[in-house]
């Protein structure tokens, strides 16, 4: 009986992740085992397409990270991009280099992460890629949804005195990350949070129809390297005041723990996928209804200046002697 | 001065590729910079979505494959996909996972490999991902293109009695990878055939738009193995005339040199990029079109029978007693 992948042909391995998968739903034209899928476009939408990869020993560890979490993961950074254009997610390619010694079992849990996940946003895998690799186990995934033409989010439509909001609460994830990676004791909601991240499709969805945001993108590498992002796109300044920002409790404890400041930990935390968007005052009200129906918290953290040059955070509302420099954004490659 | 990507940031990387594309055409509503691309689907028509892996080790060898090729075989592979669609290509995500050690100077010549072909071909890369690889040098790429409703090629549609043909010649690209790998004396044409392979765009579009092939595949893992799936899909059975299969001159001069069987190893190479197809006698005179404006000879090469277990090719025309088993397929996997 075979037990690793290097064992089965590629049809069959085909087979056996198909068998997880969605039945092929009717704008599907052709599917899975041809050269290409074809696919009915969505009528009086625009097209959102994004692609992420994640990588053994770059974006995540086999020693602490099952399987299923890793499918899992893929998807998400994935949805959470859709999410952070207000569109709504609709099928993925599905792009797998497998080492040839990985147990059959652990491909079986792993899809099925990805698979559970596809699943509930009702996205269908309508065609993929199997190529064995010499090192790293690697998922890359493309994800296309749709989008109303006008309805579409961006990085760039802030303007000064909007106001950022976050969803749900921050740093949760990177403290899990370093209990696991440390190997001691772990908080079960930061673990989770770190290894089952969840997309804010749904609050992004309502973002974009309510037409209540003027600008947004998601958390993946931190709330800092989001806020700068945004602020460099839509050219305004940035101030955080710190008290209102909604650090995850057992993070806050846990960074504290560390003698590290919560704040500025949470503010370069990565891997949080929450939405951060702005919203002109006078539109707050749009916000009732996101959240409502977002199945998320909605936090205001801070304020859009019109002075580019001010990324701060403020540790003392209404103390501008308390500003200190946000932190640096992360970056993958230096 | 930095040059080795590792000692350059994410941004200044992507500006770096940037560079070297196309500028945005109009349909592309938001492109690289966001969290995802906007695009305007194409009016009338339905959308053909591919995506397919080179890994360093596997698909190509660095010792012997300038970095140029590596990009021109990343794009070349998944424009063969939706050649044999029919479906004209539109725009691609580029997903790079590249060794921090990798020289600036390579980096570049990849994309200007990459991007040579996807001007050509008029294809847009309209976003993509960076990521650092903790071991060989990889490129996903995703590409869409579109093609009419009722006009896309699948494998499914040969009959018994269809003829089949393939564009161009076979056994080249084997023959030049050979070559390169042993290290000895290498024939530049075989070397160019399977360091630059060329999709066969415009021939799969004719062969869509004049609705001349009942069947259609690429020959990426070689003849045998494109005539089996063509076979299986369409449920009929397949007869190769050897006598008439273009084999490449040099091909055969060097499979002979090896005491190979040339017909055999030309069934059996892969890296041939052409397109195998079938056409009912009938309307076989609606290839003149394609063998016109195609840029490329199409030769016929067998038939398709009504017994699905016959997978033959016949060495004497006409002699029955001459027919041998049609190779296996070549797996990634097994």
């Amino acid at each position: 009986m075979p037990n690793e992948v290097g064992d089965l042909s590629e049809r069959e391995l085909i087979q056996r992740i198909q068998r997880q998968l969605l039945p092929p739903p009717p704008w599907l034209l052709v599917g899975i085992g041809d050269d290409a899928a074809v696919v009915e476009p969505v009528r009086g939408r625009v097209e959102v397409l994004t692609t992420d990869a994640v990588v053994e020993g770059v974006h995540f560890d086999r020693r602490f990270t099952p399987p299923a979490a890793i499918g899992h993961r893929a998807l998400a950074v994935n949805l959470s991009d859709l999410a952070a254009m207000g569109a709504a997610p609709r099928l993925a390619l599905l792009s797998l280099v497998l080492p040839g010694g990985l147990p059959c079992g652990e491909l079986d849990a792993m899809v099925s992460g990805l698979a559970a996940q596809a699943a509930s946003h009702r996205v269908h895998v309508v065609g993929g890629n199997l190529t064995r690799s010499p090192g790293p186990l690697m998922i890359d995934l493309t994800l296309a949804g749709s989008v109303k033409r006008r309805q579409a989010l961006t990085r760039s439509g802030a303007r000064p005195g909007d106001e950022i909001y976050v969803t749900g609460t921050l740093g949760a994830a990177a403290a899990g990350l370093e209990q696991l990676a440390a190997g001691g004791a772990v908080d079960e909601g930061c673990a989770r949070r770190y290894l089952y991240p969840e997309a804010r499709v749904r609050a992004g969805l309502l973002l974009a129809r309510n037409r209540a945001a003027s600008s947004c993108i998601d958390l993946s590498d931190g709330a800092a390297d989001g806020l700068r992002r945004i602020a460099e796109a839509s050219g305004v300044g940035i101030r955080v005041d710190a008290p209102l920002l909604p650090v995850d409790e057992e993070a806050c404890r846990w960074f504290t723990s560390r003698c590290v400041d919560p704040v500025e930990a949470t503010l370069q935390s990565g891997d949080d996928y929450e939405l951060l968007f702005t919203v002109r005052p006078r539109l707050r009200h749009r916000l009732a209804a996101v959240h409502r129906h977002g199945g998320v918290a909605l936090t205001r953290i801070g304020v859009c200046t019109d002075t580019p040059e001010e990324m701060v955070w403020r540790r003392s509302a209404g103390d501008p002697a308390s500003d200190r420099p946000l932190p640096a954004g992360y970056s993958h490659f230096r």
